[in-house]
């Protein structure tokens, strides 16, 4: 059996990047970081609990890639540069052949990002994988959830639903063929952060939420901190590959409640529309208009012809359902 | 029961200190934080998980506070000032008799040192609280553990094994009288990070560790990193108040290879003797010189008539050990 530092040595420590700014890496009481000049930190913890976001046998690389990747969602969301990280890990053993391609998965999106990881911790205990991650925003740039005003247009980021239905098929409540599951699983496990996204949206969006309990329940967050309210227009939903082949039914229930997306739910001026599409060309991300914020509260979606569409909102809250997500 | 939200919302959301460096604080998809000015910064990452760091029926106080303490430790062994935290918590349930004292643990040691919660995550699963701090050193002061000069003095703060004699005890392997005990279980359970001794050793000591797996195995990761050997005086250890009702063997066994003492063990050179007694008093900190930095490697325990004592590094290590300390 792997000791602590055998195994941190072994699968987790790599020297800082020369001229990088990570002074001191894995292996002291604290990393050194140096911060970048005139910026604000934006700083996020995201937590992957086995039984909770994933199951026992979940593929180790994909465990490792989504758990960098939901956390570098929040800081796309927050038109963040991505620095580095520390890792907070709880293993029930030191298995290589569990370590080996979780450590993979995490340093490929790692080293893809351009970021590294400073510092974290490794226990025994009931597998748990506790990631914060650490960037950089201007403080006039930061597009924080307040930030959304009346007249604003709605967008979103990529496709929506993939990811959910792709778990309701591994929950034996739906079927899809073997094609279409595999690129809805896809999604499930391996969620691309938007950062290059984020960044271009800079000084175009006003406020951005990732949505990753379901697009519902994350815009009503948005909508709560900018004190506004949104109709959204569910003929221009994009619907993901696979939630495409579903009745229109589950297209909606999945595309507005699902979660586990991981695109960028943001509000931009109706002036800055244009500005937004080259922003989505520039960062190689399909953006969708799909809606408008107005004053007022809650959401209100509707079709074309003006019919309100009934989607209650079901965003997933840890505490209050029992399903492993 | 409350759900994510609402048990966010009651127990640990609170307003940034107006004019501090957490711009933007709990609720966001990031925090954002003004970093100081021409500092490195200092970012350390500690999980505690049940039944592996505590018993089910810990006191929730206790951890609140014992979680951000031995996070805060690992500052204090940079010399770095603390500014901030995120709390990534998994809670079996939302239990309000467990949340509102864990949570006044938890900021009553964060109001004392000035620091603020920033960020986090709260998701159902075994109870496990993990932790990062922010703080900020400048780059020339830093307290490295590669930074030991051959020549050095070696130095602890405070006493040693009164916490894990505390834990011997309630692990029904030793007795202690009911006043005694008291004493040793607060140092067990309440540890306190020795951040003001950290801040005024910057300038003064050249190398740090905080004492959190026992003496001679963390002074060991020390030496490695200077590649250094020490002579330890072992009759100038300072015992704490209970350990000193102990046998000699029992006092050495403890304060050698005990473990969660919390202590910061450093060196300076000898010319700054005087100085370290100095910021012991600045910082109200007990110092005592206990050994000396040689080249070479290695730890060489005797008393002062120059016979070596045998106490085997039995330092914890999370994967080759089972007990829960």
């Amino acid at each position: 059996m792997l000791s602590e530092f055998q195994l941190i040595a072994r699968y987790f420590k790599r020297s800082p990047r020369a001229g990088g700014p990570v002074q001191l890496g894995v292996g002291d009481d604290c990393a050194l970081l140096q911060p970048p000049n005139g910026e604000l930190l934006a700083v996020s913890t995201d937590t992957l609990i086995e039984g909770r976001h994933f199951f026992a046998d979940a593929n180790p690389y994909d465990l490792g890639h989504k758990a960098l990747a939901v956390n570098l969602s929040d800081l796309a969301a927050m038109g963040a540069q991505p620095i580095s990280f520390t890792l907070a890990l709880a293993l029930p053993s030191s298995d290589p052949n569990w370590l080996q391609p979780f450590s993979e998965g995490l340093f490929h999106l790692a080293d893809a990002q351009g970021i590294e990881l400073m510092g974290g911790d490794t226990t025994r205990g009931p597998l748990a994988i506790s990631i914060t991650v650490i960037g950089s925003v201007p403080s006039t740039q930061a597009l924080k959830r307040s930030g959304a005003q009346a007249g604003d247009e709605l967008w979103i980021s990529g496709t929506l639903g993939d990811a959910r239905l792709a778990l309701e098929v591994l929950h034996n409540k739906r079927t899809l063929a073997p094609d279409l599951l595999r690129k809805a699983s896809n999604r499930l496990h391996r969620p691309l952060p938007r950062v290059a996204l984020g960044l271009a949206l800079r000084g175009i969006a006003n406020a951005a939420i990732d949505v990753s309990d379901g697009l519902l329940g994350d815009l009503g967050h948005l909508l709560t901190q900018s004190s506004l309210s949104a109709t959204l227009f569910a003929d221009d939903l994009p619907f993901g590959d696979a939630l495409a082949s579903q009745t229109i039914d589950t297209r909606y229930a999945l595309a507005l409640n699902g979660g586990d997306d991981y695109e960028l739910c943001f509000s931009a001026p109706a002036d800055k529309h244009q500005a937004v599409i080259d922003a989505g060309q520039r960062s190689q991300t399909q953006v969708t208009c799909i809606g408008q914020f107005s004053k007022g509260s809650g959401i209100h979606v509707q079709d074309h012809q003006g019919n309100l569409i009934s989607a209650a909102n079901h965003s997933f809250d840890h505490f209050t359902q029992n399903s492993t997500t």
